[in-house]
């Protein structure tokens, strides 16, 4: 046996009513499987469990939802309001074809999406158990909805904006020369949950030339004078919602020459990237404006990711803030805005908040100051 | 950003060396395409982390093996020995095809195999770079290798099993009437780590009715005199292989009926589908060894799951202990036998120990009594 922590804050039912209607709304006759996840927790509140029994949320194009779960783990979906959303439990044990049972609520589809986290065991098995069905993701039609948020979810996303800035607000306290990267994140991420956080999903501290590594965590490095230390860390509230800021620090006055003008370049392109957010413009706008500033300055080549990727119950989900993606930016889209520079093998830099596009402009939900914070 | 930490230990290169070969060899002419997970830690020793973006490790029919990794998460992978293991390092950046890459290494394949928790996302994706190809799950693959242990994986778990054990020893400390579950839960959280596991995966304190759920983890239900309670923990230690058992508790004299008539009738079991595990017999008869005792006593319909399941890297995999899997038991696999009696809305019980065939028989890595434990 093995579990999971379920229980978590839901949404009401009304509201994962109204989700599941906009669902089928959006699938525009496609039958949709969703697997356990985010997905399943945007639209009936529990994420679940995904091992290698199948449990998904079928819904069709005509008829109930219907929800396939094994009978051992339907307990821990006894807080889902299943008469409200007029939801069947279709539980199934050991022995059954679990495959075939979601596949008969989908008789007479002609199309039909898994969502993108589904395991390949069990997107192969669907699709056998659905012959001469078209087989496509369910992604794109749920994070129609997904990344429109809410006014609720946005004010779930301004806690946890609020909880990472108490975080780094301390980060002072437990950053400094002669203790290792590990040692320091250890105090952030309990930090990070005595903040108000469900848990410590990621904590990089990337110190000296681990700071040239966006996607380093943490190491036995020990962290010397003059360090410049990128801190970059995020959970989720209870409510399931993800907080996600980057600060960069330098312990004493940084040793690596160039760091002070280099820094203020990245200050600048952060800044007229989130200074360009608002309702109408396309998300690659947003990438424009913060690597036109960092080419201009001619460290084009040292900023080598995206500008950023949007946020809720996913710590990465749509938008992406990329060169390419056209998506005209609405209100309720919420992402990161966090461009770096990175000077292989001496050190890097990173400013990242989480923003959301307002009806009229933006607001970010970090408020930390953007400044290189010497500790 | 966001990043997981993916530095833990890892075999030597010869080992991991070996698995690539023989995972080439049990292929048979199929290519394979292994997502992050346990797949890719057991043959290159890092799990990875998966994420939107592809990484997937390619080992074709013919030629060396690639892995195909976002520029910005590759150093992550800095520990692997590829040299030593010939794969080459595919890196890529937002805005390239990475899918291209992969089936690139794939061009001639009739058949290309996925590992079985690859996302959707990531599946159709692939079998749309790979027109024609015959798209199966590497899961059959990859089991035949990683459900026959060698040494030091069985001395991991001989490991991991000693470690959970010290836990159990220690459940009187913190299992007492008044607490709640939740409250119970945290104390063995906290010592799943401090006796040897890199994390608690799981923590079940079923009390009084919730005993009766499997898959139940903890709640805020306050445990009262005369609670039956099952605990059913654990988690990986650092070499990544798993611990898991499951002792069942008295908070005194059990209040309800039949307890104990009734656990005698499971200890009986527990151990007569123990006593049945050496090489060659099938795992379906572990299971029917355990269910013919229960059965015989009347309580054949409150044994409501399998009896055990593989684990190793995960938690769950093959072979999974069920009627219908005639897999022939051999040296080196290992599973957990855990039967359970549970009685709808009063109290359950479970016993849980992970064993290995032997090549004469069977090792028991937990040792704790299997008596109900009155605290």
């Amino acid at each position: 046996m093995s579990s999971r922590s379920l229980h978590l804050q839901a949404p009401d039912a009304s509201v994962l009513r109204a989700r599941l209607g906009r669902a089928k709304e959006a699938a525009a006759g496609t039958g949709l499987l969703i697997a356990p996840g985010s997905d399943l927790r945007y639209l009936i509140g529990q994420a679940g469990g995904s091992f290698e029994r199948l449990t998904t949320l079928v819904i069709p194009a005509d008829g109930d939802p219907a929800l396939v779960v094994p009978k051992l783990e339907a307990p821990g979906y006894a807080d889902v309001p299943t008469d409200e959303l007029g939801i069947e439990i279709l539980t199934w044990v050991d022995g059954d074809d679990p495959y075939a049972v979601a596949a008969a609520r989908l008789r007479g589809s002609e199309r039909v999406a898994v969502s993108d986290f589904t395991p390949a065991l069990h997107v192969l098995a669907l699709r056998a158990a659905l012959p001469g069905v078209d087989q496509v993701l369910a992604g794109p039609i749920v994070r129609e909805l997904r990344m429109r948020k809410d006014a609720a979810e946005i004010e779930a996303l301004r806690e946890a904006g609020a909880a990472i800035d108490r975080v780094h607000a301390r980060v002072g306290e437990w950053l400094r020369a002669g203790r290792t990267e590990a040692e320091v994140g250890a105090d952030i991420a309990a930090a990070i949950v005595e903040e108000g956080h469900e848990r410590a999903d990621f904590v990089i501290v990337g110190s000296g030339p681990n700071g040239a590594s966006p996607h380093h965590d943490v190491s036995d490095r020990v962290i010397e004078p003059g360090d410049v230390v990128v801190v970059d860390i995020g959970g989720p509230i209870a409510a399931g919602y993800f907080s996600d800021s980057t600060r960069t620090y330098s312990v004493g006055e940084p040793r690596e020459s160039g760091v002070l003008a280099t820094y203020a370049v990245l200050q600048e392109a952060q800044q007229a990237a989130v200074d360009a957010v608002r309702p109408g413009v396309n998300a690659e706008s947003i990438d424009h404006a913060a690597r036109r500033v960092i080419a201009a300055a001619g460290f084009g080549e040292l900023f080598i990711h995206r500008t950023g990727h949007g946020i809720g119950l996913d710590v990465h989900e749509e938008p992406y803030i990329v060169s390419g993606n056209e998506l005209i930016l609405e209100p309720g889209m919420a992402f990161s805005v966090e461009p770096g520079i990175y000077s292989d093998g001496r050190w890097g830099a990173r400013i990242e908040d989480i923003v959301v596009v307002t009806d009229t402009g933006v607001e970010s939900f970090n408020q930390r100051p953007h400044t290189l914070t010497i500790v």
